[in-house]
């Protein structure tokens, strides 16, 4: 312990008696040192475009359905956490991208949408995980989209454009990051890359065991640089993951976490890990109310894993937040509103596979039976001509996510009727959200933030 | 201080060096005595149908806008308040309605959507501000709709309907409430009433003042019952009443709230008041954008009467909170959200009164000047015309305050083009919501509730 916390120690000690015990107890006091000492580790946790609604439901699911609460509210039942909410604002706009979420986060500072970690006149922000690893910690991240995407690079690198992923995947090797996992296959294979450079190589001749599916993850050598990459792009969602054989050789979030924390979690110096639940936001994107529910409860399983060992640890500072909302989703007021909502447990794809799967030559009984079969939902005669129309190419959706312009919005009003939840678009909204910290130095987490403050906090934190 | 009392204050300061400082200040500390002793005054203070976009978009629109952040989010970087999620479904429904909302907190128990306190075998369950008069407490509520609506009722009566506004008037004098305070002539009026009855003059015979305008408030006699009923229905909401003279003699709820706790402050015994901001849930279900800002600003005011109030007084629970989400709205992402969320410090007017304005022979110059005027939106032709479509008879809307089926719906999503401001609805959400509490009795409020755990914090708080 050094003087000077020795001093602030002995201080706060010698004051407790003069003060009353309601200042002792109440949220109001304002002396909060770290008396711990610093968070050797620290878990940063995004279950990206996570409106509190998708919040909630994933959590009344669990309850209704599954018949327990969600891990995240169990920490607040519990009170094992510290709580904020958070302006999540990018230094171009009121709603903010992920990536300059994830500059807030990783920079410290808060840039234009689409870059990471640059300022307006090109300067650079150094990258938070870059500065823990200069630090002597090891560093990682865990993502479900590609691990190029936004959120993760946002805490490992500068690029002025954030869609510039073979790159990316290059200084991730260069910063030598302990764990790289999750999609992204086509920013690292040589056969996938426009300059056909082989990634995998690169990344073998720095000594790093590459992992390509749930078996290989299962058998991961402790200690070692891991580059695990399970699919061309981003995996797949968790609904389909779970009822679709030909995912089965996925990983899931929590599995990932699992074997990233294993992998560093004996280093000396302590490891930093992001865990991103990417397909929150694509689901929300694609107003998909099984795949946002079913991915947000895929993250919440990693809540558990980071939760759980930081519990065991006691040296670990785990942060659970979003980078921002999405869409807004909620549960609608009506008679049948529980039932309604209930009804999404028959959900057995998400609207990406289920809307794939038809063709234009499918008859308005096919797409019944099909939808029928997938959803448990009795389309309408002039809902299934709709739906149909836009395989005969009479009409398209566009859509961030939504590469093949299928009718994602038309088919969530269609479902919106059974299911009583509703949408305020397909896009990134600016509500405050939602934070929580548990471990040393979730006392720092003040009870309204900036996205910023986090970066601080996590610096502060570990007295970096 | 009682013998229990004390015996537990002094086993909590003999454990204060055992316990590590870590422990101490933690939030994780499970050893939260109520130390100060009783909450002497309650201020239970609900924005009805509030969702956390609602909360979120007012403060930002006051920063942006009014260049000061809300109150309410100003408590929260202040550190004087604790905070809770809460679940707000119902015995019938996870998305509840204000009636068995306001019995939850009211009565403690979760009963059907649409009745007040009653069992769904005809129990009755004692309002809670019934248990305070029946302590020795004075008891009121203030509202900007009609004071014999849901959220005040629920406080205060057992109906097995929530529309039975003209006998709920009726039971208020029986109780004789000491503050009932807001809009509702109606319900009041002998010219108004179907049984003609004068509920005037029964409130006069017990003793009550009756103010019935703005300069009458100010003239309030201190510590006389009062009813002050401002308007026949609601009174308007908060933008309409700053621009349009002839609400100019309608007092504010911040007004309201001031003259409510002066009223009863004195009491020897203490006071228990309900303050209402209802126009917040009726905006939302007309997805009037600047009608919901301006209102919940307006009970951010109130906000800050109350805890100003509490905070001179030392011995005041304030609870802040609302009974429900409502149409989940939220800012939009796109390259000019900030400066479209902006443009609505441009609106004169609500919708209600933009739309009441427009008659059938209106021309689409007509239309589109006084959108203009009201708006500064530049309406297409189309949308003009499809506008006049609904007044000409051709087309109409429904919804819950929708009195003249007006149409809000297809108007907010012209705004939504220019605002960047989305709905999921026009109804109420089952989102989970956020409390906040300040002063003694707060640091028992848990971090996840049910929103029935309000009606034992209000209890426990005031040991009643």
């Amino acid at each position: 312990m050094d003087r000077r916390k020795f001093l602030k120690g002995s201080a706060l000690l010698s004051g407790v008696l003069t003060l009353s015990p309601f200042e002792l107890f109440s949220s109001k006091n304002k002396v909060t040192p770290n008396p711990l000492g610093k968070a050797k580790n620290i878990i940063f946790m995004v279950s990206d475009g996570m409106s509190l609604g998708t919040l909630s439901m994933a959590d009344l699911y669990s309850k209704n359905i599954l018949g327990k609460g969600s891990n995240w509210i169990n920490l607040y039942q519990e009170r094992k956490v510290s709580r904020a909410l958070m302006d999540t604002a990018s230094a171009s706009s009121i709603v903010t991208d992920s990536a300059a979420a994830s500059s807030a986060f990783g920079g410290g500072i808060r840039v234009k949408n689409g870059v990471l970690n640059m300022g307006a006149n090109g300067e650079k922000y150094l990258p938070i995980w870059q500065k823990f690893k200069k630090a002597g910690k090891k560093a990682g991240c865990v993502t479900t989209v590609t691990i190029t995407h936004a959120t993760p690079a946002g805490f490992c690198v500068n690029s002025a454009q954030r869609n510039a992923e073979p790159q990316i995947a290059e200084m991730y090797a260069d910063l030598e990051l302990d764990v790289v996992m999750g999609g992204g296959d086509e920013f690292f294979n040589p056969e996938k890359r426009e300059d056909k450079k082989d990634l995998y190589a690169v990344y073998r001749k720095k000594n790093y065991q590459i992992l390509k599916d749930r078996h290989a993850l299962n058998t991961i050598q402790q200690g070692v640089k891991t580059l695990g990459i399970f699919s061309t792009g981003a995996l797949p969602y968790s609904i389909d993951r779970s009822n679709l054989s030909e995912f089965k050789e996925t990983p899931t979030l929590a599995e990932m976490a699992r074997a990233a924390i294993n992998q560093m979690k004996d280093h000396q110096n302590g490891f930093v890990l992001q865990i991103e639940g990417g397909k929150v936001d694509w689901s929300a994107h694609a107003n998909d109310v099984a795949a946002l529910i079913h991915d947000q409860l895929a993250f919440d399983e990693a809540v558990k894993v980071a939760t759980d060992f930081a519990e065991k640890d006691g040296n670990t500072l785990v942060i659970i937040t979003t980078d921002h909302g999405n869409a807004n989703p909620g549960t609608i007021y009506g008679n049948d509103a529980t039932r309604n909502f209930n009804s999404i447990s028959d959900y057995r794809y998400t609207n990406e596979y289920l809307l794939n799967k038809i063709h234009k030559d499918y008859s308005v009984k096919d797409i019944t039976d099909w939808v029928y079969e997938g959803n448990k939902i009795a389309l309408q005669n002039d809902e299934a001509k709709q739906l149909l129309s836009f395989y005969n190419g009479l009409e398209k959706e566009e859509g961030l996510y939504n590469y093949k312009k299928l009718p994602f919005k038309l088919y969530s009003e269609i479902q919106k009727k059974h299911n009583a939840v509703g949408w305020i678009s397909m896009d990134h909204s600016g509500d405050y959200v939602e934070v929580a910290a548990y471990g040393p130095g979730s006392e720092l987490l003040q009870p309204f933030i900036k996205n910023t403050d986090l970066h601080d906090l996590m610096l502060k934190a570990s007295q970096i």
